[in-house]
């Protein structure tokens, strides 16, 4: 069995972003070539012209592919053989670029992984739905922390009715690297986080609340209602949250919280989810992601670990590469949204019905699902918690 | 050194509640002797008279000192000459007797130390503040959490300004031991804990929310200013909450969140406090209480211990029993509560000025407090999480 | 039901050592009233008369039964009428003098509760086991991690073959507080143990390997065969070993390793144990008491806890005080020897027949079990770490 | 920068092993292009010659490169062009074949990684030593756990004296999956590994224990004097160690000890090292691996985290690709020894002088160690742990 059969050869990798200084960008250049499916064969790299080319040569991009910007990759791209042309682009830039790029490969008919959030505002998010829908492009959003084997084997545990009906949420986000106003010395990374311009409505909601209220939808299906929000922004001068809290209502009468901060002194990067049910809870830490706690009163609590053994769904054990105690992380969650997504581009690319609205992997749907929450958090609270609609037609159901 | 210098003999302690099928009774009765401080002499252990003669023996407790009500116990006690009598009481009966209990023994002069939450409402609270306050007796408040010596801690290296300015706190209290409906099975510590006439408004809220709300208002001293609040009642057909979330503004500018459950599976006692200041953050878990998290971005976590060493202050070195790595728990905390309160019953006892309202030991203020609390978060979750006042002129400022 | 049916008092407890300074002697004082089913009456609390008078205050022992030697008091308090005198005595003294004191108070009559390493040396051990036997006196020895609720579970589990037949043992002791040579400063606790004249043959060995040793042979019952052992003194000057190693065969085939440490730097009091098994495993730390993890293969990690469950052994619920998750340390496992003594002196107080060789604490075979072990050991890294024989007559089999 | 400046294009591979069932030459092939620094472009993937064709599309190596066999690949490699030819090779096969297939390769001038053990046999291994020496091939063996940015900067530690002179190594590797017989059901990992003709002298003393013996020896550089082992095979039938501890003596006088298990039930890949210095002591697992524990007497306990801060080392910084939280493994650390080794293929290729010798990867001289640490624990379990020389000319010092 070839790394993509039928179609019998690695996919080809376009990067926009990921130039000197990036932290992502050099993620998804990672994540998409673990699995050795896929090579890095273009990019454009930079949205300075200069830079874009001063960094191909760190990703091995030979410079005949190292566009000086993404239209010019888009458009030599799409006129070479079809047996040279990339099969898709990982955006990996600033959020409020998202959209303009997305928009330009799907509309070209390239697939598409787009870093979250999704876009600048729900308005582009909306658009870009609609573009996906209409080119039939694979579109994934890489909301990496649904690749971890142990998610997945959670949101199956809730399907499998394990946790029965769910009463309750509990999910965070915590990080305390922009304590200091890190954007003040010009630090790439926290500069445009915390620019209004650039990362959209909210700081600390858009880029890391995002993600914990992803993982709680991911794995409940819980559809939500309504929010109300507080968000903070406690280093003095800075335009954006960072910090804030959030309560949603779902559907079906469970109660959600999510907690996000980028200023817990020494906190690095911890992403942790809890989640009752009627029969059992769970809880999964980011920071020890080969194991999750599953609790049932009375009995001993069970420590499940990544392909730990038969006891696992067949997805989970397959999201694995490594025999348990080998312990696996952040790129390999990463590589298996790509691997996902590979397996949707291999079906296109061979003629092949696939379903993007229904995959794994986060596609265009949860980012309009993510944009939705950030729009309505900043609403509510700019009204001091109001309750306001959390439901959007074009969000999984 | 006398274990009560310059007293010089055992206080004498008494015990309201505790009967078979007790549990908060014979911690009480534990913390109370741990230190060999006090000796159990008298009780009135349930509101049973059969019950309560017939429980004495398990405390060692003579027959002609086992009263059948608290009202007998008041009145024969205060008879009895200086050198026999009570010193104080331990108030450990459900939530709607402590004020009666509590108001008919401080007014006949005796030292009193009251279960949480400390009435049925915020309007029996006031008055016992009020009594306390006239009759000048001792008045604990068993927040026992408070009590742990790395707690003590936490609040001294905030007031060292070791965190800098408190920006946000996140307190929980996570049990799962009313998953099911156990009040059915007339099981009794379920039974009126969710009896609204007998818990008072609250259910969660009132049993464990109290003391997440309480462990943060220890550590930080911030002033609370509004909360808004949303509970749950998960099982079908009980009568006040097992589930809730609170938000709280704080007279600084700092966020804080309570949450907690009764209804998670598996989830024993995990209360837990997160705190976070322009200079540090700090953590704290109730089921492992001798270490606790101290974070400041860019250095290594550090691990403080129980009895660790030079580093910690003189209160928490002096809250140890035992040297560090042997570890302490529940009671020990338990017993800190009643020995700080010991230290004021040997000043009243020996005609020495004592300083009740900045007590170190939660005292009726700090009830109110709690009271206030529960009955602000069932009026604002009433009123779909509307933002209410929080400040109480009787509480701690 | 009294404290002590059908004896229906409380027990008079006697107490040799714990002045000031002293930490063992504060801990049998505290475990010994833990459950008000002894007080604590008479004391003999240091060698130096001056100090054993001055400290019985701290203890609210009655001037007139603080007695200024051990043999005053054996003297005295034997012509006590019957319902006065001490029920039993412990023994919380250096090494060196737990035999003679021992058999002072076992040969007049009354029950003993002594500290390990049973004696100074193991011929010493032998006699007093001698004496134990003849005398038909109740003797504890207070190796207290076998106390604790989830150590008793594992026993339990072992005897009901829920791990098959044992293959491997791994027992440790690892503290750091000896790193410096604290006994040049006179610190007490660091004199008398690192002194060959009080502690006997062996440092670290004596003091802390024997604990995890004894654990071994609790949880098991397998039957030591050989040892090998390699001890090290590595602070310079030191007299006795602070850190060794040692290899035991077990007579069914098993391997055992011991490994214990007083000078690495920053360990508290980290005892625990890994016990393999054909069926399952076994891991428990002393230091997070309250949980313990059982695992087979292919399995969820279970992670049994205090009183979690009906899953547990009755003897282990029974060994609890508090619902789980409110943690239990130290203390409470100490007194739980101390409570299982009791139950067979209430039974010999009142004429019931008792079988203290097979009980559940500790007792004086266990003792000269410990004994044998430290001999063995020393006299196997005397030899670099020959093979020796590790069987004893007189220990349990 | 180019990704392999001054070669500035990617380095080619070829892998010997990997074919289907294999663990770990997927894990060689994995690592070796995590960073984008090689592409996999050649493989011998099976001895046997049809599973070798076989395997091929999953590495998606192209036909005309996957050979039948080791020997035909050296030779065909030797004759392409130098622009296309393999740089280097990586041997993921049973232990019994690496010597044959490193030995022909370096022969030829090829740069090898070979992984552990470096052989079946000592003598194997000291030739290898001299051939490596003779040609001047960089040679690395996957002692993966040394790449691990943590214990890198352990190593940093123990040379700036961070932990004063070493006194103590507690070194474990415990698994649990040989528990039963698998190799009586063919499995292919167990079917090697239990077998004296396919892994040399020893099962798991050879398979893991040489791991933690390599992980001491990298951390802390002391020089071994001494051995004394004892091996035992708990496994019915089996004809190799599943389970042993050994005891080491330094040169300096320090005391260690190896214990390995592939038989304790649910134990994954619990491989874990304690350091005990005069000034501090460090601990850190493999299976948590992003953080270590730094200790010293008085003072908290030091979470150290991967990329946590300026606190760690350049080269400690250097080798992690991702902000500290986001969790690095098993495969990063591989991919460190890799891109290690590229560093010096790389300066080979270049002309630029390097030193294999001092290298930070484990060179052939590490391998050596290895195999010898596996045929003195083998033969003084043989003598009942008699005490065999450690040194070996060959190795570090």
């Amino acid at each position: 069995m070839s790394v993509n059969a039928p179609l019998n050869r690695k996919l080809r990798m376009g990067l926009i972003g990921g130039g000197q200084g990036s932290f992502i960008g050099r993620v998804h250049a990672t994540a998409g070539i673990l699995d050795n499916r896929a090579e890095l064969v273009a990019g454009a790299l930079s949205s300075d012209p200069v830079k874009a080319k001063a960094s191909a040569p760190d990703y091995d991009i030979p410079a005949d592919r190292a566009y000086t910007s993404y239209q010019e990759m888009a458009e030599k791209e799409a006129k070479l053989p079809a047996d040279k042309r990339i099969d898709f682009v990982s955006v990996a830039t600033p959020n409020h670029t998202h959209f303009e790029i997305s928009k330009c490969f799907a509309e070209a008919g390239f697939n598409v992984i787009c870093d979250k959030p999704l876009t600048f505002d729900l308005k582009q998010a909306e658009e870009l739905a609609a573009i996906v829908k209409k080119t039939g492009v694979v579109f994934g959003v890489s909301h990496n922390y649904t690749g971890y084997p142990l998610v997945r084997q959670a949101r199956e545990m809730v399907r499998n009715g394990e946790l029965g009906e769910i009463n309750a949420i509990r999910a965070f986000y915590i990080q305390g690297w922009l304590r200091t106003k890190l954007e003040a010395d010009s630090q790439k990374q926290a500069a445009w986080r915390t620019d209004p311009s650039k990362s959209g409505a909210a700081g600390c909601f858009g880029d890391i609340a995002t993600h914990a209220y992803n993982l709680g939808r991911f794995i409940t299906g819980l559809i939500p209602d309504q929010i109300s929000c507080h968000l903070k922004s406690f280093v003095e001068g800075r335009a954006l949250d960072d910090y804030g809290t959030a309560v949603i209502k779902f559907t079906n009468g469970a109660l959600g919280t999510v907690t996000a901060s980028q200023i817990s002194h020494g906190r690095e990067n911890e992403a942790w989810i809890e989640i009752d049910g009627t029969k059992g809870s769970l809880e999964w830490h980011q920071e020890e992601p080969n194991k999750m706690l599953y609790r049932v009163n009375g009995k001993p609590h069970q420590i499940y670990t990544r392909a730990g053994g038969p006891y696992l769904s067949a997805l989970s054990s397959a999201s694995s590469r490594l025999p348990s105690g080998h312990p696996e992380a952040f790129f390999e969650a990463f590589a298996n949204i790509y691997s996902s997504v590979y397996d949707d581009i291999v079906k296109r690319a061979t003629g092949k019905p696939f379903d993007g609205a229904a995959s794994i992997y986060p596609n265009v749907m949860d980012g309009v699902d993510g944009m939705n929450f950030i729009t309505q958090s900043v609403a509510s609270s700019q009204q001091n918690g109001a309750w306001l609609s959390l439901k959007h037609p074009l969000c999984r159901s």
